[in-house]
């Protein structure tokens, strides 16, 4: 009876103070609204998987354009495997603050779609979201898929492809996960306050760690760096692919974005999808006209990587802040990437497509940002430092952790089957070496672009 | 105010007994958001032309691609004509048994979205969703594409343009169709109970049977079999079209299965979009290992061909099924697509891209799954033998069906304007054959691919 | 209570009359599936930049791919600033019958999702949608930025990347929110009954006039017409492309059209999205037949184009016609494309990817198309020549005010900063003269292309 009394009171306010949004409806309806948002806003994350395979295969030379593809096709499959099986427990399951304890095979008990209070069973960290326990994994799942892919970026063009499936398989299983746990699943990050709304950190910056552990222990592309110093421009095979894939990824990020509110909150998912938006709009302008100044030309590479650094920055903070702190976040990280692109190749980290500039430098940015941002509580608008100090632990502790268990990952994985090709398959291409085939059979392709890398 | 009481009842119901679903919500909000639901998933199923688009381009050869191109562009507009003429009737109109007789160019009385008892028109096959007449219409127009787009892909590099639009505006108005009434229309396999819930038997073997007779019709392309009894591989053009189609193929199957729901309904949505995604991994994983195991190298092709596999043989059961049924279903179907690409080939029966393989095979596994791996009545959950008898009769009569009536039509096609184009137009491609253009204007190809193929 | 009564009444009257659509919801239930429609459709249209890229680079030279992919990408960016801070408030702000005056950088009062007389705010224009201002403002950039990226094609592989980019700024800001205010802000247009529901004139041939200019003001492509009077056909270089971005636009339009209800009234979604697929699919059949006709065979860069032009012409009338109707439409258009590329062929106007043909001549056919076949009041349903004449009016205020203010913003460009490179850069590619870069880096193209075009 309460409920019908709050919704007729609700009625009046609206008519005496229009403008005021409002949230309650029907439970039954609600379940059904915020259901069909987290599922069309997963279908629109999962459609990330298409943009980071042509980004990465795009900025990358045609000899190892099957790898690529192939490596981006198949990490999804294994992230679903490994999430259903592991992950999503030690993610979400009730457990300690350190880790997730059951769940596994999303068994265990689970009364979902019900919420708060009426929650009973073993997600209990997902009681928040008043939607069916099979769309609440199906959301999460393509968030886990989205760090494996991060990964695959940075160590393109050398990565053996056994053990890019099977480190992909560890880190959804684990590493992600417990990340995750401590910010996302009830763990001791969220207990102080640490906020990533949609995972700056959680997945970007985490993506991020595990490719910087992979590239260092992986080292360089061959030819990359040059003995008497030079850095070797390696240049992209597939501009198109780049560019619909860098569009592909804006799509997506209106998903990843707005969705993770996951309900059908009408304010909140127009003030994400628009600050999601503007930031990436600032980013392209920014790297655009930073490379210009930088390089003398606009690179169409930091054209889409300034859009996807800005897209990343604003993906922690982006339900927090106003529009116009959305533009200024989407500038510095639109600048900020073109300096790291440049960073990372003076300190000789090859990382082939930028992967660690746009998803590690600015998903810590972007983590920061909410501390300085918030207009509840941000060093900008009146709030001190403590929230931003909060989020520096946030992203020290996550990073240390990942930075730390990538590396053991990657080190086995080096001492058992090895985790680099061969220097001829690397000259010859990956595409002959790891899967017998070419990804454009018929084109003439320059032969000296092989036979220079040596 | 019985409603009222109801919903007071249901609320007080969900406070009890939490985790209850509740699909009960005011008839009106109802029709909105079963509406917007069939809208979106037939906006991502229509996507789809794309994907098939690229998969097939992209696996078939560069002085082809145009053609393909052209076909799967061109092939869903002939179906929204023929399908809006004469499929919809056929398929959801009033008639019989074997046939709908009424509904021509979508006439007729309908007074939709009034469901059940209520209904009245001459569309009462679909009276069980409560959703606008044109939304039914747009949903299963887009699914009638799908059928004719699959043959395709088995008929390509070497079908006349005339001939394949010709057939498929048969197909679609009315082979298709009748598979479809006697499965989906209220026809004599719905009676008996035959389960498919969206379409492994009706769009997918419906296509695969469609292209087989095609295929045998047409014969091999020319250098394909050499006559010492080699079977000749013909590379792919272009795998970053294969696979970005691949993953656009996977983003559509959400709305394919999901939104044969016709109804925002969260937990049945929720559990057969995870479904379709966890056979889809499955059948990569598992078509990748065998591909590995038994060609030496994880071929890409395999690759994606092994996921649409899972994608098509989970499109019966995916709502009947549980999750761990549906790792196990893809499984076999990532297996199955292997071992289904190297007997075509043994037996001759030359499918570019292996859509046989892949909708043919894996649509009969899928319609059979159901009888199998159903959690109420199936073979393995203790339900004997009947439920996968009646799907061995759906699965055969409407292959039979299927076979039968597209034999005729190919060979009148074949008789009339003929259905092959000439052997110089083959090897020099159909592109400037067909269409008087090229597909890469400016790349230089490698001759010999031409020259070799006499 | 009073809503409490009428929603009882109502439910009352769908049990005794069944199929009677009713679209009164709880108000709160309306801001939310108002607002998912309107996001999920915004989406579909942003989408439609990766449509533009791929149709324009795909039916352009390998030499100028990198710079019209970096054109379509930055011009979203651009447009996002631009509508942000000034275009928005000049379109939808509170003013007079000529412009908007309020609401610059989204500021002033506004309490949407209060609708109608309880709306109090300085967008009282978008008052009859009821759903957040930041939605309306997305849903409304989306459209802006289609408009930018028409005159792309247009002005393509001779355009100086920074003279569009400003363009682009002046037009999104300024020319384009001004028609829009007449017709859709409240404006003069609006006021004597001016119909242009999704943007046939509003979008599509804003952006044909400016690009209009823009050719003229330009020039041709070095070596396009010969002094000899020949036309000199300068082939696509990527017909994959092309046809992909075909689909993604056709997909988008499921976004453009029934999105512009901006509520989620069933059965107007559902009609709209239907008309919108029947206008495409005759398009391209009648474009298909045409050429086939006219030039000997299907060329696909026409089926494409066909197919363009009939979702052009659908725009305006979508939600007013009937589907026979919208046949009909799709017919024309699809014959009107192909006669326009060769008349603007014939008459030297220089349009690369036939962007004219589409959106300028197809825009006001399909806007004059409201008058004719409406049902409401259509000169061929009985209405006489009222509508028509209206429309006519709209068409030409719309066009001229266009085309004057582009041509004088391009006439700026050219005084100061030039808008044309060089006849060396064009010869070579304004890849590496604006971008530094190749599109396709590895493969080997035909120089006798580049040499040819002298």
């Amino acid at each position: 009876m309460r409920r019908k009394l709050t919704t007729g009171l609700l009625f009046l306010l609206t008519m005496a103070t229009p403008g005021v949004a409002l949230a309650q409806v029907d439970p039954e309806t609600k379940v059904i609204v915020d259901t069909l948002w987290v599922m069309v806003t997963a279908f629109l994350v999962f459609f990330m998987n298409a943009g980071f395979a042509l980004v990465e295969s795009g900025l990358c030379r045609a000899k190892n354009a099957v790898n690529i593809l192939a490596k981006n096709f198949i990490v999804f499959a294994a992230s679903s495997i490994a999430f259903w099986a592991v992950g999503f427990a030690l993610m979400f399951g009730n457990g300690n603050s350190i880790v997730g304890l059951s769940g596994w095979f999303l068994g265990g008990a689970d009364n979902s779609p019900a919420m708060a209070d009426a929650y009973q069973g073993v997600f209990a960290a997902l009681n928040w979201t008043g939607v069916p326990l099979y769309a609440k994994f199906f959301f999460q799942l393509v968030f886990a898929g989205t760090a494996a892919t991060i990964v695959s970026g940075a160590v393109a063009e050398r990565i053996k492809f056994s053990s890019f499936i099977l480190f992909s398989f560890i880190l959804v299983a684990v590493i992600y996960s417990l990340g995750g746990h401590w910010a996302w699943g009830g763990g001791w990050l969220a207990g102080m306050g640490f906020a990533d709304f949609a995972g700056s950190t959680v997945v970007h910056s985490v993506g991020g760690w595990a490719a910087l552990a992979g590239v260092i222990f992986l080292g360089a592309r061959t030819g990359k760096y040059l003995p008497n110093g030079t850095v070797r421009p390696i240049p992209a095979h597939n501009m198109t692919s780049a560019t619909l894939g860098g569009l592909i990824l804006w799509l997506g990020w209106f998903g990843f974005n707005p969705g993770s509110t996951m309900a059908a909150d009408p304010g909140a998912i127009a003030l994400i999808a628009l600050n999601t938006n503007m930031a990436a709009a600032a980013g392209c302008l920014a790297a655009t006209a930073t490379a210009w100044v930088m390089l003398g030309k606009p690179d169409l590479s930091m054209i889409i990587n300034g859009t996807l650094a800005g897209l990343v920055a604003i993906t922690a903070p982006c339900n927090a802040v106003t529009v116009g702190s959305s533009v200024i976040i989407g500038l510095v990280a639109g600048v900020l990437v073109v300096y790291a692109v440049l960073f990372f190749d003076k300190v000789k980290i090859d990382d082939p497509v930028g992967a660690l500039s746009v998803h590690l430098v600015n998903g810590m940015f972007g983590t920061l940002a909410v501390g300085l941002f918030a207009t509840d509580g941000g060093l900008f608008f009146g709030g001190g430092f403590g929230k931003t100090m909060t989020q520096a632990i946030g992203i020290v502790a996550v990073g240390a952790m990942t930075f730390s268990l990538s590396s053991i990952a990657w080190l086995l994985l080096k001492a058992t089957i090895g985790i680099r090709v061969s220097k001829e398959e690397e000259l010859e291409g990956l595409d002959t070496g790891e899967h017998g085939m070419e990804a454009y059979a018929g084109f003439v392709q320059a032969q000296e672009m092989r036979a220079e890398v040596i």
